[in-house]
């Protein structure tokens, strides 16, 4: 049997109770075998500044060797003020310089955005995917993951409460899972 | 005769040659006389994060403060990954917070993109605008500012070498200062 | 006492029960007595070609002229795929044409959207704020009028059925209003 | 050697000297034996109404079957009013209907923005891409293709006149060849 491909989460609150960091921990959990799901941090990434790229600050360096060493990327994320919360841009500004050394190229995609209100970072996702066009990663279309209403997912142990909601989570993840193999599937085998 | 009205410049590179922070020292220049620039800076701000409002960083307390000393914003950015630069986000979302304190509610506001490409910087500058809807910031629609072939503009001293670009930048400042002009102005006075 | 400001309703729907015309029927019933609004119908609008501008069809003639009429557009649409009906993003090119007599230019703007699901119609709305840039209309940023939900909306009669809701759209058009009236202001009155 | 991927090329102008249907010409010469491209028209389509869903125009007809017999889409498209046109939307929306019948889920897609100006058409091209997400439609990000300056593209015989421009273009449909190729690979040949 072939090795789970590792995907980065990236999760765009910084809060500690923050509802898309326990999305993504849902997922973790409702992630089929042949995935591997860990978050790789990004809030102590100091604010992107080409002057620096001659030394390099540690936290930039520990970032791009992470994301490296993955096959695909998940983002998770709130909306703020109508688009991608600036923490999460930053890192992805971080992760795709120098020119030529994208930590992004290639990789497959998948965008969830999390809301406790009804619109479902709508902004945020499809400002993210504008992103993506550039950074080149093929992204997932279907299903589309807005989750509105997440105030009320998860239980105090941060169990989804709701079997629908937990079915749509599943779905969301194995989809992303054929979506990864389907990009990542070797043509010459 | 009425005192200018304070725009606060947003900048969104901090490179130190950065060719929006070009721009925006030439609209300075060549603002008319209702108007008073001077560029807000926000590389020191730390990433938005809700837990840490309990105990605010100084650096935010600071950027909120000469924020609300201003009367309107004019954003001068570079396209990062087709999109707002993550530093220039992250000022937004740490102006925007707490929840009822926004220091951009009601500001008028203009959008300047600048890019040495030809594409002007398009992407960020309408991501930018779509948060400026939630922000309540009333902003300039036209003339619309995608400033490409940026490298050119300039000479050693800093100073827009030709004569037509000259006269576009003195358009966009002079028009915003209309655009102010018209939603500040007291229907009552 | 003046006379009041004429609105043009756009609406992005054709059916004959669609939510975006009930929407904005209400609109009209709760406008404030400073507006008179009025649907301009585009559901006989050839489609945009440029090159039959010499010989321009009756529709457009007719559209061009009614919207000249107008003070201020209001915008009231469903969101097709995650964006503008093409039914009204043709009304929009067919008034923005030819180059120089834009049936839109300087005339404040509204926009609605209106969904039976939870988004709202986020994606049209913003999509057609990116269009108001181009086409120089001053738009209210605030209150944002994602409507989701909406086949909730109405009793048989075509009457609003919650209080809340009636009162939201109320506060939507009463903010419209004052927005028509700072934007078309006279300052030298 | 199996037969080629039969790609419909939806152009976004009706214009008879369009630049966008000039480019499409120009793919249609410079793609690889792997593809056969064909422009579908949509300048009959009726403006999109659910209300005659039930007795279906026949140029809805004709459009629906057309599209269900090719295997991708490759969009060609101006910018009008930075987005994309009314009339291509139109066919989009004629096309994703009714529910369950949709013409594009899954088929892989290409978007192509054509300018005379500098912008390249990046506002139609992003925009469009908004709606590829609803549609299911797995989309080419690299290369981005924003074709400004399309003015001076074409010699009098429509050929393209500069070796770079028709390299660039040899590029892209190279590149969407192969994307096709990978998304709609069968995994179990």
């Amino acid at each position: 049997m072939s090795k789970p491909r590792k995907i980065a989460v990236l999760v765009g609150s910084l809060r500690e109770a923050s509802l898309s960091r326990k999305v993504a921990q849902a997922f973790a959990r409702l992630a089929p075998d042949t995935l591997s799901l860990s978050i790789v941090e990004i809030g102590d990434l100091a604010l992107y500044n080409e002057d620096i790229e001659g030394d390099v600050p540690e936290s930039w360096r520990r970032f791009r060797n992470e994301m490296r060493d993955h096959d695909a990327a998940l983002f998770v994320t709130p909306e703020y003020n109508r688009s991608v919360p600036g923490l999460l841009k930053n890192a992805i500004d971080v992760g795709s310089r120098p020119y030529g050394s994208s930590v992004w190229a290639g990789k497959p995609a998948g965008v969830v955005s999390v809301s406790p209100g009804g619109l479902g970072g709508f902004g945020a996702n499809h400002h993210l995917r504008q992103s993506l066009v550039f950074l080149d990663m093929p992204v997932m279309q279907q299903p589309e993951a807005y989750l509105g209403g997440a105030g009320g997912f998860f239980d105090a142990q941060g169990e989804v409460k709701v079997e629908g909601t937990r079915k749509f989570f599943a779905t969301i993840i194995e989809s992303f899972a054929a979506w990864v193999e389907r990009i990542l599937a070797d043509p010459e085998r």
